[in-house]
């Protein structure tokens, strides 16, 4: 019968924090260039363009004023543009292979702990996603690969794509909560770095082979992060979980 | 590597359908009204009158012209409503004791064998809720009541109250899914209704204790529901889960 605030939440970060990309990525491109005859591309390559659509697409949407598009559709227009670059024209493939090259991004694979990490941290602390992806995508990934979230939640339910600061004040309103009662968890400075600007705490978790063992993009925005882990397994022994 | 189409999903109805309200509601007002010093006020009558205004709430909800606001927010007017037609005026009381009575609504107990129903379900099917209430007050019952959801959706994701037309069909399409691959399990026939008029897959389970025994206000829109049970339990086993 007393009063009973809502927990402090740890919202997650997804792509590239949780799951890995550039593996699952690059063999399923390798696989689908060469249905499509172009295994002479490299599916590495091919992967790292396709990305770096989405972190310039990411960064700039909120100043571009383009009205809120599920991330399902902007991997398809960032897989046509990507194989535009390529040489490759779309309207000559499939539509269902598209449609099914651009769900690889639903099929990533957890890193290795993520799910032990996650049930542990779970057990005193709601568990959400603050990532860019819809809400099906990100239910297609957590059946797959086990992820127990309590909730998905960013970018549709705050129609706002982070680093855009509505993204992570959006979720902290929805979770009726004070910004600063709201941990991000994330591999990446610039993500963590906007969170904090916002007010939430801050937690990194370091995925050096994220990018297949080089530097990250943003290795120079590194700060003081409250809490900072080599995986989700060993945050969840810093949070006492 | 193979299209991998989503898995047609369960959404639920929570209020009455996966959790008893009237019984755990009728209990806390019962200590609120005696700790303002009203115990003479019946408190299964002031939980009837609390539950009534909430039905006239959401079903002319959509005509009111209104901007969506969250069920918190609106369960908060609604027992100030309660109190002054019980010849109490809110502003005498304290806020902080009006806010954990309406959190009352976060507190609500699971039926007997729904955690168990739910956790076979979710072996072979995603569940979401399908609910009017807010992420926070169904993040808050979730973690109480040990509720598997793979996800929250219902109001709002969709900004829309069930039964207006939008909730079904805006939940369905955040889900990627054609309103025919969704399947509403309610207690409640006018919800199933609602759900069907909108193309969606009803499963109908029944809850007698609901109104302590009385009928359901909607007991003569009775229909023949693809699927119908005594439980969650039975749900599931008539679903192979």
């Amino acid at each position: 019968m007393t009063q009973t605030p809502m927990l402090k939440v740890l919202a997650f970060d997804v792509f590239g924090t949780v799951v890995d990309w550039r593996g699952p990525i690059c063999a399923e491109s390798g696989l689908f260039l060469e249905k499509i005859g172009q295994q002479h591309i490299d599916s590495g390559q091919f992967t790292d363009d396709w990305r770096k659509k989405y972190l310039t697409g990411m960064a700039s949407y909120a100043k571009s004023g383009r009205e809120f598009t599920i991330l399902d559709v902007l991997h398809r227009e960032m897989l046509e543009e990507t194989l535009r670059d390529h040489g490759i024209d779309p309207a000559t493939l499939d539509p269902a292979l598209l449609q099914d090259w651009t769900f690889a991004w639903r099929r990533l694979a957890p890193w290795p702990g993520s799910v032990e990490g996650l049930t542990r941290l779970k057990r005193r602390f709601p568990i959400v996603t603050l990532s860019n992806g819809n809400i099906a995508l990100m239910l297609e990934m957590a059946r797959r690969g086990g992820l127990p979230w309590d909730t998905i939640m960013g970018a549709e339910v705050t129609r706002a794509y982070k680093p855009d600061p509505r993204a992570y004040l959006g979720t902290a309103e929805v979770l009726g909560l004070a910004p600063g009662d709201v941990c991000l968890v994330a591999a990446h400075h610039s993500d963590l770095a906007a969170a904090r600007k916002c007010g939430l705490k801050t937690a990194f978790v370091a995925r050096p082979m994220e990018y297949g063992g080089r530097p990250a993009p943003d290795a120079k925005l590194e700060q003081d992060w409250e809490w900072s882990a080599d995986s989700l397994v060993e945050l969840a022994d810093q949070l006492g979980c």
